[in-house]
Parts: structure tokens; sequence; C-alpha cells
């Protein structure tokens, strides 16, 4: 193809299909990515190649899209899920956040400024996330949870559907967390459905498991591997299976 | 691009790559997808954008496939790998089922219908997944390996190669299973190389690991975070590290 | 679209975007898929569609590239990341590897002949992989990280950044690997944040967690689920959390 087809800085290839007009100064948007009527993006986006950003979603100055991610995906309620979806079609990114390659960002999600989502990482909907977390590679996280400012959640960890996780949280890779202790036999329901509530400051260790409802307190710590099954109170240290309580944290000066 | 390039429900994107002839009513594929000569595409599916059907695939009526999902992945056997694959050129995917964006299906894969597979699932050659099952995000699927009708399998777990799994099953995140003792070393064979079984009814909790050749009795529970070593029989609720039988279960009247 | 859309053996499609002269004879490139400006390709190189290859970035002879995949990712070092990337524009992908579907590599990457980059495979800046490796699904690999020859590491296993592992190194699925006991509280620098070390030949079990700085010895296995907290010497057989050595290991004759 020819020169023109170049997706340079602050330029939109000839190749991208944009169907929106509700666009900033110096956006760039490279071969082969969508952007949909109803999208909304804001001045200096770069939207990289085979990306597409659905009706609805909003981009904030100075976001960075990368190749494959997809933003305002509809979650989809067959037969096989026991829980019908709610969502609203729409999604706001904040201003410098960066969603990267082959992310997912379903509809009915809000992600705040200065953020990264890393590569493939998957949010459904109704999730809302603060500024300046990391939501790291492949990390996936379930419907209707919310994530506080500053809170990093590493590679490869699973956050289940109705949970709570503060500001400055640190939760490492491999973290599971579940949300129902019937396993799905007694259907969906509000009120048995809980996942763990993650209080600020608290850090969860690899490979640590979080069972339904439990809460992590304040700046507490969860050791590597641990199943943690029962709550844990403020500035406490647990380990083991099921995790039990070492030691007091004494709180920084 | 013009108005012409719009991926509207029911319509065939002229940016669209379609080489097959055997496309039902009111297909709708998206912009950018690839649909191979000799793919046979039912009626009502639906094919996002950047989506690649290959030669051999069969999808049903109403299935519909998200965003850069790829079906139709030849197994590559280079040197690195033990086992050379075998494989038919034919994927079946049933009515009503959905393949997630960024899920790859490789060749000689059936699923049945109204099954969800989730973002990024990955399902190697020789598979047979049951109808109404959900395959969450990131799972990965090995070789050979038979998963039953209604069985749930959630996040970032991995289904290991000539593995059974039955019907109604629930196995929880970020959960493993292997096949191999011996860990490669004396090279590929199916006598040596056995996944697990697991049973109709049972339930695999969060981080567990299932070693291999171990059986799961039907309705058996296994408590997060254990390791299973040895069998299990039916109705019994195993937990630790090596996983012990704790109580036996109370079947459902 | 028309039969000259076909992404034939040996042929460029009209429907890509080649910006690159340097290209070895009978190249296969797919619709879709964007070859930079600055990128060397080597001969009976295969690029599938929506496959997107940086300037900067060397493909060997016989490479494969599956649909989706990005060679020649810039790391992104946002307020919210501690440590700032370094890194070279160049990625170098040695000849008969390939690198599955969705497959992420940084830039600053070396990988060598005959290996395998499974789906979605994520390898950060500063990496060097060695010859007839495979890295399987999903796997996410940290900054700065050195994995030598035929070595296998399987699917949604991290290896953390500032990480060495040696050559015949087997590590099974689901295994974590962390470099920092203070979990980013005292900011980044390379004195205090060290990965695990694993000597050649060593075998890390299923689900295992390495914590930061620990060395596994020479051909020593670490059972399925263990938490390792202390290094290992040569040849021993450790389990458990903490892991604890359980038997000396024989050498093969």
């Amino acid at each position: 193809m020819t020169e023109s087809s170049l997706a340079q800085a602050g330029t939109i290839s000839p190749l991208a299909v944009v169907q929106t007009s509700t666009i900033g100064d110096n956006v760039t948007i490279g071969e082969f990515a969508i952007v949909r009527a109803g999208a909304s993006i804001g001045s200096n986006v770069v939207i990289h190649p085979h990306a597409v950003i659905a009706e609805g979603v909003v981009l904030g100055d100075n976001v960075e899209v990368f190749p494959g991610a997809f933003i305002g995906r509809e979650p989809k309620g067959a037969g096989a899920t026991a829980r019908q979806p709610v969502f609203e079609r729409a999604v706001r990114i904040g201003a410098n956040t960066s969603v990267g390659p082959h992310a997912v960002i379903y509809y009915d999600v809000e992600i705040g400024e200065s953020t990264l989502i890393g590569d493939g990482a998957s949010i459904r909907e109704q999730c809302r996330i603060g500024e300046r977390c990391i939501i790291s590679r492949y990390v996936t996280i379930n419907y209707n949870t919310t994530i506080g400012a500053r809170t990093k959640i590493m590679d490869l960890t699973h956050i289940t559907g109705n949970c709570v996780i503060g500001a400055d949280v640190f939760v490492s890779i491999l973290v599971g967390s579940t949300n129902d202790n019937a396993i799905g036999q007694h259907g969906y329901s509000d009120e048995h459905v809980v996942g763990p509530t993650v209080r600020d400051g608290a850090m969860i260790g690899a490979g640590a498991m979080l069972l339904p409802a439990v809460v992590v307190g304040e700046r507490s710590i969860v050791g590597a591997g641990s199943v943690v099954t029962k709550s844990i109170e403020d500035d406490t240290l647990v380990m083991g299976t099921p995790a039990r309580p070492v030691r007091r944290l004494e709180r920084a000066p």
C-alpha cells in the first residue's frame, strides 16, 4: 500500500474506519482501527491499529489504546450464565490512561486518570477503577467491582464480582478471589453472592486465594500462597491455609 | 471511510474478506474480518471485526464471534514440542454459542450449543466441549480433552491434555491440572501422559491443583488451594496439601 | 473482496500494509497485517492477518507470526509505574521460531531459534530467551529476565523481572515468581528488586510460588503448590508451604 497509509503521529489513517465526528486535536488513529459513531475521542489520543472503540465510549485527552484492544464490549448473558447482565452502553476512560494490546473493556465501566491497563486485561460491566492504578497483564475483573486510587493488581490475578478493593492496595500475581460459597448451585442473587472487601493499604501476596465475603483490614498483609477463609483485622499479618494471624504490624510513623 | 463501511446487523461489510459462499440468512460480518473459502456460516451469525474464520470451520445458527477471535488454528509442532500434533482440519461450533474476543480455537475441536467461550480462551486440537458450558476468560485447554454438558470452568484455569471432565462440573478460577509425572523427561506417550478425570457434578475450588491421573469422584468437592495427589471417592469433601478427605457429603434428595 | 485478496503461501496480500523493503524470498503476509518501515523479514516467513511488526524488528528465516501478534511494543512508563522502562527499539526473533496469536513482544527482546511463543504470551523489554524453548499460552515475563536454551514454561505462569532461569528448566503451569519483598513501598531500585534464580535442569511444579531472590539449585524439584521462601541446594526435592527439603535426588547416570 502507499505512503498515505502510514499511521503517523497526529494523523488518522485512511485505512481506519472512523464513524464519529467527536474527535479532539492531534489524534492518531492507526490502520484497520474502528471508531464507531457515538464515540468521543479527546485530544492527543493515540489509537493503534486493529483497536475497536464502540459507540458510547469516551476517551479522555492523551489516552493511548494499543493494538487489538476492544473498548465497549456488550456482556453476553446466554442460557449458560446464572446472572443476567445489567449495564449502560457507556465507557469512560480518564485522561492519560493507557489500555494495553488485546485488553477488553466491557460496557458500563469507568476508569480514572493516569491508570495503566495491561495487555489482555479484561474488565466486565459495572466496574469502577480509580486513578493512577495498574491493572496488569491478563488480570480479569468481574462485574460490579470497585477499585480505589493507586491500587496495583499484578499479572494473571482474578478479581471476582461484587467485590470492593480500596485505595493503595497491592494485589500480587495469580491471586484469586471468589464470591459464591454455593458455587452457583442456588442461582444468582446479590445477597449470597458477595466478593471480598480489601481495605486501604492492604497487600495480598502471590498466589493467595480470598474466599467469599472475607474482609482484609487496612494495611494488613496476606502471605504468599495463603487461603483466606475468615476476615482479617487491620494491621495484621496472616499466613497459611487457612490463613491465621502471625503478628500485628506496626504502622509507619 | 464511507458510510458503506458500517458493519450493521444483517450486513456483510465491504471491508471484510469473505471467501466462502456457504453463508446463511441475515449474517453480519464486521470490517477486517476474514472468512476463508471452505468455512460454513449458519443463519443469523454475527462475526465481529478482525475475527478470522479458517477453512473447514462450521458455525451453527446464531453463533456470535467477537473481535479478534481466531477459529481454526493449526497446531504447531516444532522441534521444541514432545508430542507431534494430530488433527483434522475442521471445527464445529454449535448453534447459539459465542466465542469471546481474542479466543483461539484450534483445528479438530467441537463445541456444543449455547456454550460461552470467554475472552482469550484457548482450546487446543482434539477437544470436545458439551452444550451450555462456560469456558471463561483465558482458560487454556490442552489437546484431546473432553468436557461434558453444563460444565463451568472459570477464569485463568488450565485444563491439561488427555483429561476427562464430566457434566455439571464446576471448576473455579486459577485451577491447574497436569498430566505427566515425569515432566517431559521421557518424551511423549499416551500411556504415561494421563490427565485427571473429574466426574459429573464435582466441584474444584479456587487455586486447586490436580496432579496426573487422579480421579475426582461424582459430586465431590475439592477445597480452595488444595493439591490433589490421590484419587477421591464420590461424594467426598477433600482439603489441604496433599488433599485429604474431610467428610462425606450428603446427596441432595 | 476479490480473489486477489487471498493470502496464499508465498504471496503478500494487497490488503496488508507493508512499509519495509527488507523482505526475503517466498514471504507470506496476510490481510490487514502491518509491517513497518525498518523491519527486516527473512525468507519463508509467514505473517498471518492482523499481526503488527514494528520498526526495528528482525524476523529470521522461517519464522511464523500468528494472527493478532504484536512484535515491537514500546513499554509504557506512566505515573503509576515505579520503574521507568529502559530499552532499545529492536527485537530479534531467531529462525524457525513461531509467535502465537495475540502474543506481545516488547522492544529490546531477543528470542533464539526454534522456540515456540504461545497464544497471548507477553514478554517485556530487556528479556533474552534461548533456542528451542517453549513459552506457553498467556505466560507473562517481566523486564530484564534471561531464560536458557530448551527451557519450557507452561501456561499461565508469571516470570518476574530481574530473574535468571537456566537451560533445560521445566516450569509448570500457574507458577508465580516475585522480586520485591517491600512490594513496591520503597520505589524501584536494582539492589532490592531481585527475582529468583532457577538453575539448569530444575523443575518447578504446578502452582508453586517462588519468592524474591531465592535460588533453586541445579536439577532440584519444587513440588506442586509449594511456596519457596529460601534457597534450595542442587539435586534436592522440596515441598510444602514454606517449602522444605524432602530428599536428595540421584542424578541420572
